[in-house]
């Protein structure tokens, strides 16, 4: 079957509804039990930096250039040498960079509560005081980014990405036309799950929208993937907050990275930058509920990767262990879906995911049709604000855990749920 | 001069204020650079857990008892043997208690922050929903538990510390009289600053509580020198969990606990435990905001502590190194102010401070003349809800971190500055 969809006549589909039917009910009966559905790392990527575990750390000692002693409390910012990687990998000075604990989600949750409850701007600014407080999402996005404004009573609304980022004359529209729109996550590399790296001119607008915006309006900036590129070649994101700079608008800048898919997941280190006022309203409420981050962490960080440069050969180690896999992935796709009017897929050149849009109304079926066959996918919906994807469509595959064997395995399954659930819908359409 | 300040002649007053100046002034022109302020643990005994990172961790492997890869995502309660072990050490069972990151305080903040945001009990139990929220603060105190309430803009009410705990009688009468009130602060062992350790009586009536307290009252109960004893024979503490369960009000206390003084301050594990009440509600904001704690540290804790008897030869050790300094503290205030009437202190068996009570209206007078000598103390007022004194008495030492001879100079200073206000006041009045 290379024709597409709709070529086909009834009695062709009807005999190839009956051969994916057997097709799944092999998979069914061979009791798998396959998860694509969290970016995690596997445990090969984990052990490249099983290193800061084995260098003999009381020898080289505990304290950090500037004599701090790890081991003890203090210094809410973070140490000065993890602050400078932060910085490199962000884009923006050490001084704009405050080095966390072993979660960015946290750092963020923290921002969005300052803000909402305090205010990104200290007194007078809290977003809970006005009637409404909405954010812009761009769809299909990143349900934990989702999650934390949907905890926090903010509305979300959604806004379309292409292929440059998210459609900035929705977002320019949306943020000129209401004023209860203090916000916009942005994930401007490899975004979660599409794969897209913003253009130069995304970056450029995003630089501009804190002049259309109003003061306490905050860019979130998830630069979860910065580095993690699959080849040699990769696309380069302009830095964001020199756009900003540009215009003035620093302010309306907040950046997020961490460590997690370099060295390890949930226990690495974690980065916020902004400006020194957006930085100063939030480092008095981290005042209130740490004594600081867990320093000696940090330590063995900067002393493992050293610099972004030691950061990029590092990654050139994931990305060799990773490419297998995407390639895979994207190669069962062809195989089995191209030219057949099936739906479209993402080949992305870094991050941690593919997203695969099926024909409407068929996303939920599908993962359903996989669950039953012993593979799991992320939940129908869950790339959407309030688990809501309006055309039933988006599907986020997660290919880095499982080895290729298992990987391999899933998306024949995963390919074969497509097709049935496709073609059983045309047969009773 | 052993005569009580009462009996004291002007004249005798006089020479011995003139006296005291001399001395002051040689300490103001020695250029010291001491600090008695916060309670931190010395370089010799952070070192006693260097081990903690000499291990060959790659060679023992990072995979804990029940399989979990410690170094990816996941596991929200954190390790299994985390966990146990803060049961030990919290007097409760292992499926009440979530082990965190590395700071007990983050779990405080959240834990109130989210009774108050979003109700310790679920849907329509948040504080924030009253016209006021009311906390009881037993003084002299820890500034950094005033803190999170402030910043909530919890109200706090002071409740008198005894020999025994918290007054137990104004606690009750305001528990029962004022339905505003939501909570009670405890550092049940080797209280903050004052070094009490609870009576049975008190741990009985602080089970009885929460069946005079409205259904959302919380005691936040930091166990923060749980296994801190400075002697072989240390007071023993009742078990609160058990005293709450007796009367069913498992759901009106939370503790909480670090391993801050035990391994390395802010680079441990915490644990905060509670009823399945509590943890659920607790644990639905903590998903919001992390993907788990650092479980590598766990493991790391749990492999070099093993266990709670682990734990305590692991304390003997802090203890041999601590004590010395107790001694010191104790050896200069009785030599220096011994029946001379300005002024009581404690004489703690455990913890992190000495209490001193200058007489009403000199606390600040001292601070500023050590400072002025070039000793650092907890600043006056810092041991009440929003910095404030009502006595002006009240001064916090914090002998652990200086070494010996430090100490020694700080509390030689520290005692002129104590006699020297006090004469003052006297010859002035």
């Amino acid at each position: 079957m290379t024709a597409t969809l709709e070529r086909l006549t009834q009695d062709e589909l009807t005999t190839l509804g009956r051969e994916l039917n057997d097709t799944y009910g092999q998979f069914r009966e061979a009791g798998l039990a396959l998860d694509l559905t969290r970016g995690k790392p596997s445990p090969s990527q984990l052990a490249l930096a099983d290193r800061l575990d084995t260098g003999d750390a009381a020898a080289d000692g505990f304290i950090a250039a500037d004599g701090t002693d790890t081991r003890n409390y203090g210094g809410l910012d973070g140490l000065a040498e993890a602050r400078a990687l932060g910085a490199e990998l962000l884009g923006v000075r050490p001084d704009e960079v405050i080095a966390g604990g072993n979660s960015s989600l946290t750092l963020m949750y923290l921002y969005l509560l300052n803000a909402w409850l305090y205010g990104p701007a200290g007194p007078g600014s809290a977003w809970r005081n006005g009637q409404t407080t909405r954010f812009l999402c761009p769809v299909p996005g990143y349900d934990r980014h989702f999650a934390i404004l949907e905890d926090l009573g903010i509305e979300m609304v959604n806004v379309q990405m292409t292929a440059d980022g998210p459609d900035m004359d929705q977002v320019e529209s949306l943020v000129r036309d209401d004023p209860t729109v203090k916000g916009l996550w942005c994930v401007p590399k490899y975004s979660n799950p599409g794969g897209q790296t913003y253009s130069d001119s995304t970056v450029e607008r995003l630089g501009q929208l804190g002049t259309i915006a109003g003061p306490h309006f905050r860019i979130m900036c998830d630069n979860a993937y910065a580095v993690h590129d699959l080849d040699d070649a990769p696309p380069q994101l302009d830095n964001i907050m020199d756009a900003c700079r540009a215009h003035g608008t620093d302010d309306s800048l907040v950046l997020f990275a961490s460590t997690s898919k370099v060295t390890r997941a949930g226990a690495g280190i974690s980065f916020v930058a902004g400006s020194p006022v957006n930085l100063g309203t939030f480092r008095s409420r981290l005042q209130t509920l740490t004594i600081g981050p867990d320093k000696v962490t940090q330590l063995r960080h900067v002393r493992f990767l050293r610099d972004l440069d030691g950061v990029r050969a590092h990654m050139r180690k994931h990305a060799a262990i990773l490419r297998p896999k995407f390639d895979l992935v994207q190669r069962r796709l062809s195989e089995a879906l191209d030219g057949k009017g099936m739906g479209c897929w993402s080949a992305p050149r870094g991050g941690y995911f593919v997203s695969f849009d099926a024909l409407p109304g068929l996303a939920g079926r599908i993962i359903s049709l996989a669950e039953d066959a012993g593979v799991k996918l992320t939940p129908a919906g869950a790339t959407f604000p309030y688990g809501r994807d309006p055309d039933d469509s988006n599907i986020r595959l997660a290919p880095t855990f499982p080895d290729l064997g298992d990987l391999d395995q899933a998306m024949r399954v995963f390919t074969v749920c497509v097709q049935l659930a496709t073609v059983t819908q045309r047969l009773s359409g």
